[in-house]
Formats: C-alpha cells, structure tokens, sequence
C-alpha cells in the first residue's frame, strides 16, 4: 500500500572516530524511503532540492520504486546541508554547519496522484510546514507518523501541538519525549504525549532500544549490540523507514503487527550505522533482513519458566 | 543448593527526589541474601558489622533462611556507613559521606560448613578479600560470580585481575565494563573481559536493561519501565541476588538457563526501586515475583514472522 514520505533530501559531511566523509547524499526522507523500499513498491516523497544534487543519486532512489514527481528542483540555488561531527561514545555529536539553502522557504506541494496516500510518514521539518502536507490530502490516512526535535519545542512548540492533534504516530527519542511531556520517567512521559493527540508513540534510545506504547500497552525492543558502529547519522530516520515500510506493506494496525514493525525498524536502524551515510541502504535484500531480524528474536528470546 | 554471599552489611543515609531516609539497613550483601531467599533457603552470609546494628534486623535476616554464623560482629565498633544523594534523573548519584568502619580492616573468616558451599557470589569488596574467601574454600564450588567497582581498578587493579583468573561470571555495569576493557563497544568489551577468566559477563545498564555474554553468545534482558523509581539503592546487587539465587536453585549453567536467571535478577531489581532501601525486598512472594516475570515475557514478546 502507497507510502508517502516527506523530509530532507540533503548534502552530509560526517566525521566520526571512524573517518570521515564529505558531501555524502543523506537527509531524512532519503533514509525513510531507502528503508521503505525493501517493504513496499509504493513509495513517494515530498521535499525539494537544488540543481547541485547529482541525477544519478536521483535514478538510484527512482531505482528503488521511490516516486520522485514531489521532490522539487530549485534551478540555481544549493541543496539543505549539515556537518557534524561525533564524539567517541558515537551518541553524542555536535553540529558544525547547518545551510538551509533550498528548505528556507520550502513549500511542499503534493501531485495529484499523492493526495490519496494511505499512509504518512512526516520526517523532521518545521511543523507547519508538515500541517501543510496533512491538509493538501483528499483523505485522511488509514496511519500518520511524525517526527519532529528540541529545536521546534523551543521555537514552535504551537504549531508543533497543533501537528500532534492532526497524527496518529509519534516517533522521537528519549530526550525530545522528556523535554515535550516534561516528565523524565519515559512511562509518565508517554501518558501525556499520548494526551495530546498521537494515540502511538515510539521512543528511541539509540544503542539502548525502542519503546512502543499504546494506551496502556507497552513493548521494548533491544538494539543490536554491535561491536562496530561506524556513523550513527540517519539511524533514526531508518528506523522510521523500516517501521512505516512495514505498517505499509502489512495493513495491519493492531498492537501485536506494531511490535513487529518496531523490530524491523530496529533491525533496518542496525544496518543504517554500519557503514557511511546511505551506503550500507543501498545493498540490503529480504534474505539479509530476515537474518537480522532472526539475530533479535535470538537477542531476547527465554522460556519463562513460570507457573502462575 | 547453598549459596555463599560476601559482602558489606550496612547503614545509608539515602536522599532522592522522593523524599530522605537516615540509618536504613543496606549494604551488597544484605541486598543479595535477601533477594536469593525467595529462591533458595541454602543461604550464607560473609561480612563484618559493629555492635550498633539492630537486633531486630538480625532477626530478620535470620527469619529469611540467612546462616548468620559467617557474619562478625565487632564489639564497640560501629558498622560500615555510606550516605548518597541521586540527581533528579535517578541515575547520577554524589557519594556524601562514607565511614569505613569495621571495613577498614575486615578479615574474612569462613566457618567450617561454610567451606562447601556450591555457588559463590562475591559482591563489591577489596579484591584481594574476595581472593581469600576464595582461598578458604575446600573445594571449587559450580559457579563463583562477583561484582566490583571502578574504584578497584583504579587503585587496586593486579589484585583485581588475580582474582577475576579465580571466577566464573562477572557482574558489572556498562561504564565499569568500558573502564576494566578500555573498550567502548560493550560487544568488544564482552571478548577482552572473557580474556580475563570470566566466562560469564552480566553487564547491568540499569534503567536500560542487563547484557548477558557467553563466548559468542549474547542475550539482552530488559529493565521493566516504571512509572516511578523511588530508590535504586541495591539495585545492582538485588539483581545479582535474584541472578545467583535463581542459579543455586536450579543448579543448571546452560546458557538458557543462565538468560532466565538474568531476567529474574532483572525483575527482582524493579522490585527493590519501588521503595526506600531493603523495604520492598521484604515483603515479596512467589506469586508476585511470578507476575513481574510474566510482564517481562509481555515486554520483549513478539512473533517475527519471518520466512528464512
């Protein structure tokens, strides 16, 4: 079933203890469809670039069944581009450079043939600007999943809430659920998210798991422990990727197909970090995945032992 | 089958955001004897007090199935005393005040039928004190497990390594793992520690949940979410209670055994933070320790359906 993905489509340069790279394809919605694409033939997206991004780059997403008739190309002006830079514990990283370049005035249009999209995966963009892509649908989504960060709590937290009331789906990490509900306690913490609209919420703990809550429900999944992470950038965007990929290709919204698809955005997340930026996205096939995906039944899997 | 913990029994004085306790009963070997007796009734107890610990509390133990026999006491001395305050976050804690005591020059001294005992657990102690329980053994038992602390490999790190050569299973958290490795990877940290002696690794990562390692083998145990945590005090040496007893009581070292025994230490450990000090940890029962197990098997359940 049609997944539609709206984010960044962007220039990286990546320095982690591992090396570095520079001018890497990377940007939300790059990795969100790349991981979709291993679920579901039915993907498009939304978001705009200039006329620096290189075709090829551009044939290989339409190679992958990514419908590019969204993406806007913006003749003489440059690509969104960030560099970071991570510490050696890999979870900390600090920005070196953000260029909005094209996403300073960016409004997303939809084709035609996006507007009956059954489902909605909103990467991390300004909220208002992920309202607009919501109201431009002829029908509401069977599921709609948002991402969003600390920066716009801070500066748009309005229309940030007013987002929230519009989805189904949240999926942020431990410290943006703390800093929106302000609740430390991740338990409590969900109580209120869920308050304010999204009646799922996925919280990621990079290296430490996932969290799914729903009403009152709650499920964990493990992170693989890896003894080689080489550049976390984009793991998160995966996640989402493999999660909205799967709920695409399924149909399925009940709690129990939900915990897989948090597992299999875990398992896409595992391969995202083990090589740089999109690279390790590219070579995946189904055989790779089913595999990885054994490696976290394995990771979890006790006979209880119990009589109750 | 009879378990041998060693280890200090003693005085806190905890605050939390919670609210303050002063002079409550703690200490690494009361947290593990304690968490054991709901598994086995086989219990010995090493350690030192001064003659200002409260009858009462002896009795206690005492009730729980806990040979005191092997437990000195030191006339006009006062008992070992630690005071700590937790930031909000429950994680951190500053160390405000710790009084040596009957520790300071604490031999360990093992009663003749404590010499056979069959599973050993070692808590945090000098490590040359937990070499001479060892050596006072008249045979090897089945599984020696053994907890310590940064402070030990900064200060005392040839004795720690002599006796890490002596044990089975080493049970640590995930910074004191980086530190004894000087790997940051905990899948890399995992193979230089079992270089070391332990064929057996429990890293705890507390909130975030427990990593068991055997050779190539890994299994990831989950730390239950909770809505409030009052104390993690003995947190970490419930677990190796509940990890240790469960083994004695069993008497089975399979690795599936071995990953029920880290998901009891687990469910044990989310008892004791529900209340100040060793408070929770006395008022237990099969029935309830057998639904905290089930919310475990609840937590990390899901069916992958996968086709390899």
């Amino acid at each position: 079933m049609s997944l539609l993905a709206v984010g960044t489509v962007a220039f990286d340069d990546i320095e982690t203890p591992f090396g570095r790279a520079e001018k890497v394809v990377g940007g939300a919605a790059t990795y969100i469809t790349l991981a979709a694409s291993y679920f579901t033939d039915h993907l498009k997206i939304v978001s705009v670039i200039g006329d620096d991004f290189p075709q090829q780059e551009l044939d290989f997403m339409a190679s992958r069944g990514i419908d590019l008739d969204g993406l806007q190309v913006k003749e003489g002006e440059k690509s969104f581009f960030w560099a970071g830079k991570y510490h050696d514990n890999l979870n900390d990283r600090d920005t070196l450079d953000t260029q909005l370049n094209v996403l300073a005035d960016f409004k997303p249009v939809l084709p035609d043939n996006y507007k009956d999209a059954e489902y909605l995966m909103l990467g991390n963009l300004t909220p208002s600007v992920q309202s607009e892509v919501i109201d431009q649908l002829n029908n509401r989504p069977k599921f709609i999943a948002l991402d969003t960060m600390n920066f716009w709590m801070d500066t748009a937290m309005e229309s940030l809430l007013q987002v929230l009331k519009k989805i189904d789906g949240l999926i942020i990490n431990d410290e943006e659920a703390r800093q929106l509900s302000g609740e430390h306690s991740l338990v409590k913490a969900a109580e209120v998210i869920h308050g304010m609209g999204p009646k799922h919420l996925v919280i990621k703990k990079g290296e430490h798991g996932a969290l799914l809550f729903e009403g009152g429900k709650v499920f964990f999944a493990p992170a693989l422990p890896l003894a080689e992470v080489f550049d976390p950038t984009g793991a998160g965007d995966t996640f989402a990727g493999g999660f909205m990929g799967y709920i695409a290709r399924t149909g399925d919204l009940s709690f129990e197909n939900m915990k897989r698809a948090v597992i299999y955005g875990s398992a896409m997340a595992s391969f995202c970090v083990e090589k740089f930026g999109i690279e390790r996205m590219k070579e995946l096939n189904n055989k790779a995945i089913n595999k990885r995906i054994a490696r976290f039944v394995d990771l979890v899997n006790f006979d209880a032992d119990i009589e109750l």
